[in-house]
């Protein structure tokens, strides 16, 4: 058994700005050399969602749209009241979506079907760099 | 420290299909004779979920009605709309649910609560052939 | 490589308390002595969730309105009418946020960000003694 751990960063947008990260996690995977076991995906922060989605600008917008009508951007938020920030709809959307998933790691591939990637959502209320960190507890 | 995977399949109905998948998560638990660790369950595919519910015909009919409030079966979605799909509720759903979830292994049981049950839920537009992977680092 | 694990115990006022737990789980990746791996944090029942959040009044204030929203204490749930049960809002708020999440260990710390707590949200319908356990797979 062994960990392998490996960061990378992301420039967004903020604003629901959804990335496919799956390539990056792929390169940890290949990395890692590892056969077996749990990959972790997590992002650091309060204002941001990992999750998966099939990736084409359909289901971005079908996303982007409910999240819209469940924390909508403009409307009354008590962080917002409380400490001057405009962001509350972002730090309530990360609390529902989660900031990590795992998945498991099969004959070395990452087990996910093939039109579900992993997707860094950026809620923030404007562009943001991020750091994303890949734990794999595999052998 | 090892690792233990291993893959069950699943027929579902689709449409909000929810299933008590617990005794094969369970299965897989004691097959694995590990004691303690960390045990992932992950369904391959972007129309599905994998959560914890009191697997009781009420609940299941509950969370059916709030998906259907948040994620309706019959709306305009923009998947649809490009790719004459007609499963963007499913797709939206599934983002929202997320795929998997993880669970402590503790002196060789999963633990989780007696009336916590961890359910599949198919969410697309029809019957399909699913495959849950169970992985477990632990020792 | 190694496994930790930790329960600790939790007292709650229910109706969407939000407690931050972070420095329990802090404390027990300290004992863990362990530098890298993933954090599992685990709550044990099916009408709590845990997740992360900017652990203050405000955004507190704004998930409970927005839960408020999506499944109301006083609605009409199935759950409720079979079993004379009040928490069916609970059961399904559960199933929506989850009940664990994972995170990584880094160079023997937890990789969250510093507005980013590990919070446990008691959505029952009143007062209740809770247990979460903190698993590591690590080295």
């Amino acid at each position: 058994m062994a960990v392998f751990q490996k960061k990378f960063r992301l420039s967004t947008k903020g604003h629901c700005d959804v990335q496919d990260i799956t390539p990056q996690v792929e390169r940890a995977v290949e990395e890692s050399r590892l056969r077996q076991g749990i990959v972790n995906v997590s992002g650091r922060g309060s204002t941001l969602g990992i999750t998966t989605l099939e990736f084409e600008p359909g289901c971005v917008a079908d996303l982007r749209r409910a999240l819209e009508k469940i924390a909508p951007e403009n409307s009354d938020y008590a962080h917002n009241a409380r400490w001057g920030d405009h962001n509350g709809f972002a730090h309530l959307r990360s609390a529902l979506i989660g900031t990590s998933k795992s998945f498991p790691l099969v004959e070395g591939r990452l087990g996910i079907g093939t039109w579900q990637q992993i997707v860094f959502c950026d809620f923030d209320d404007g562009p943001r760099e991020r750091e994303v960190t890949v734990t794999i507890a595999g052998e």
